[in-house]
């Protein structure tokens, strides 16, 4: 949930709520049509016949019609929700965004932009018949300035082949998904997508430098500084990230970019309790500091999930927890060294119980699977309840712990997984079949739980860290 | 400039302006009043004996109208601007901050809220009777969880005392500066100060996690998330970061702070041409990578006013160029090692020409002086015309340059320091008094020059980092 647009003016879906997003429930028995919680149709216009001359005219052979083509653009990855948009966009220039905005608004006309159509939580695709107004050939790379490191590029570029642009240039993206190969920048922006680099790179409202929009209306909001350092006036395009959209078009983005790093690493450990999973989190962040690129794990039944769904094996024994830990250095025995003092030291306070470490590309691109693939494997345990979660980190495995007492057996499978550097907890819950009793169950048990967290303030003290109890 | 906050519901100071920002200028013959080019005094009402008895009433105590106090947050810390406000309020508490804005905000009464008033830009002090509103007593440390390194604090905290109460809990400060020991996190998050480890820890707009505000009607906008990734509606906390207290005055601040390093190293070079610098900053980012956390420059005439007014010796022999680097690493043999290995290669492709390195405190405060006392040294050469600039950073010098052409000896000393990794620079222009023939000359000059670099806009092309001709 990443990694794509939100329609901008009629849907309003939401991502990484600290009170949770659940707009998605997934499963071979998808919703034909728009999902049970659907917003109201607002009385929008409808497209006639002049609205698609208007279109042609605009944007010669990318306004689509044809259903088999719009089909696509109507039904998310997950296949969990559907529009029935008729009308399929595809601009290649900021002004035919800006045209299309201005002639939808004063004619009342919805609009749903949409970028790589990768999110898990239905909100890239329209709700009813919004037009979709897909980025996906505004793909252009306009500039990349090989000394600052700052990267200037249309919204649609897919996000792995900016990361390959630059790989060829010695640098790499600061961010990076799952969906790489298909989401694209102007989503991860518009979702404030975190993904896997977060915990070394920080978050988009830092890396971004610049954004272009397009509002409602068609202005075009020319926001698109290059500068790694730019105080003139408020920062207004920090409002468009994470907007999802409701704001405006993202059309263009600049982005400063790392170097990419001479040496990485990836270690897959097991751990018996959460505990010593925070634990290890510690010492790795002491022990590895500056070469630490991401730290994430996952339970005991993602494991199992990945092992019957898809075969990937267990690259170690059996343990209750995983760790996926990723370094990123300049200096291979330097790090290599970090790495090895870690292992050890993990080991010998028996933080960690098995290991295994990959150099090699093809063993760290098998290491990461096990993580990355754990959406794909959930796909096809049954109809999936998702819930994206933030939470302080020492906390965020307990909602599955409590989740599962809570349910008592009444789901198939309730799993965790996530980052742990940034606090973030994917929790999904697993189901034969659409279960309107296990979601009465699991909400809103999971939106008071959560909430009840995060309305949690910390008084006035110089007390640091102090205990925290069950709110 | 970095460290205070302007007024913010009548002044309208500036800092760090791409196209620069001049309200200072500063020496001995600093003006009594508001400074030449005062925005008009709007029809705000002037203080009552009704109003200081609500004042008084409300902070026993920490309502100041002895003018010997007042004074000293009438005037900035370059005493080049001076305020006639007669009221100093100084609360303690974010209720209280709020009960002073309504009041205000009813009596239709200025305010110009205060931080450690550290800043070079004439935005921390009053244009004429504006009540003062400091938050030097707001000065708490509320929370800091010492898993996620996350750190919740009150406005006036002094940013020199949450380092130290950070390293205590073996973390620092993602933020340092000069005017560490007088300037306040509120302040510093208000005018977006980046300081010298921005090219290492970023911006504040990736740091800082939440903001408490409380606008100019007295509501208090609770944004105080301490969450490591928030995705939960718009990110409102952003606007404040920069907008030098126009908007609101910030009372609390949440930031995410990075582990303390183990090993530090500083080394002071000299290079013969700017490009020289540059490519030495490029070889320097590969070579030292993950643990280079500082790249500053100063030229020779800067080096000139170190040993002419602070009789600071120059550590290694002339040259037109110096750099400040850092390291900070969790290894201090890794560190060592690249930082040797990086000299060799600079020495032997004679990139620079002298240098030297420092491991203990002292010499690495010895070393950091050179850069940090400029601005001192400045103030004893004259009056001084101060901008502060970013720019593309292969071009940061050639303004000075420029500047140096354009003037042609009209001016005492053009000088040019600042921060290479984020391409921003400080000029400074010194003259033997007050001159307003050079100041003539000087603008619109420095403004067109700057203006003309940030208006221009790369077409899309895929060519990386095109040759730049002067606009």
């Amino acid at each position: 949930m990443d990694d794509t647009f939100s329609g901008p003016f009629l849907s309003c879906s939401s991502a990484h709520f600290v009170a949770s997003t659940c707009k998605l429930h997934a499963g071979a028995d998808a919703p034909k049509s728009s999902p049970d919680a659907a917003p109201q149709r607002l009385p929008f216009s409808t497209v006639t016949s002049e609205d698609l001359d208007f279109f042609r005219k605009l944007l010669p052979g990318r306004a689509i019609t044809d259903q088999d083509v719009v089909e696509s653009s109507n039904v998310d990855w997950l296949k969990s929700v559907r529009g029935s948009s008729e009308v399929l966009l595809r601009p290649q220039t900021t002004d035919e965004v800006s045209q299309i905005l201005r002639y939808c608004n004063g004619r009342n006309l919805a609009v749903n932009p949409q970028g790589g159509n990768t999110g898990l939580v239905g909100g890239s695709v329209p709700v009813y018949d919004e037009i979709i107004l897909s980025t996906s050939l505004m793909n252009n790379i306009m500039n990349f300035d090989n000394i600052s490191g700052i990267l200037t590029c249309q919204a649609g570029c897919v996000l792995e082949n900016l990361s390959l642009y630059l790989e060829d240039r010695d640098y790499i993206m600061p961010l990076d998904l799952g969906a790489k190969g298909s989401c694209q920048i102007g989503g991860n922006v518009a979702t404030n997508a975190g993904g896997l680099r977060l915990l070394r790179y920080g978050s988009l409202h830092g890396t971004v430098l610049g954004l272009e929009v397009v509002l409602a209306d068609g202005r075009v909001l020319d926001c698109l500084a290059t500068l790694r350092k730019d105080n003139t006036g408020y920062d207004l395009k920090q409002l468009f990230i994470g907007s999802e959209g409701t704001l405006g078009v993202i059309t263009a983005v600049s982005i400063l970019c790392p170097r990419k790093p001479k040496s990485v690493n990836v270690v897959f450990l097991g751990c018996e309790t959460f505990e010593q999973l925070l634990k290890t989190f510690q010492l790795c962040r002491g022990m590895l500091g500056e070469i630490l690129s991401a730290y994430e794990f996952l339970d005991s039944e993602c494991m199992k999930l990945l092992n019957t769904h898809l075969k990937l094996p267990n690259p170690i024994s059996e343990c209750p927890f995983y760790i996926v830990i990723e370094t990123s250095g300049s200096d291979s025995s330097h790090d290599s060294q970090k790495l090895h003092n870690f292992l050890e030291e993990a080991m010998t306070a028996t933080l960690v119980t098995d290991g295994t470490v990959a150099t090699e590309d093809s063993k760290i691109k098998a290491l990461w699977s096990m993580r990355e693939r754990i959406t794909e494997a959930l796909t096809h345990d049954g109809f999936v309840y998702k819930y994206d979660i933030s939470l302080p980190v020492e906390r965020i495995y307990q909602l599955v712990t409590d989740m599962r007492e809570h349910l008592r057996g009444r789901a198939k499978r309730v799993v965790g997984y996530g980052h742990v550097g940034d606090g973030n907890l994917h929790l999904n819950i697993t189901s034969p079949a659409k279960d309107p009793a296990l979601l009465a169950a699991i909400e809103p048990f999971v939106y008071e739980w959560t909430t009840a967290w995060a309305s949690r303030r910390e008084t006035i003290s110089t007390t640091a860290n102090p205990a925290r109890p069950w709110p």
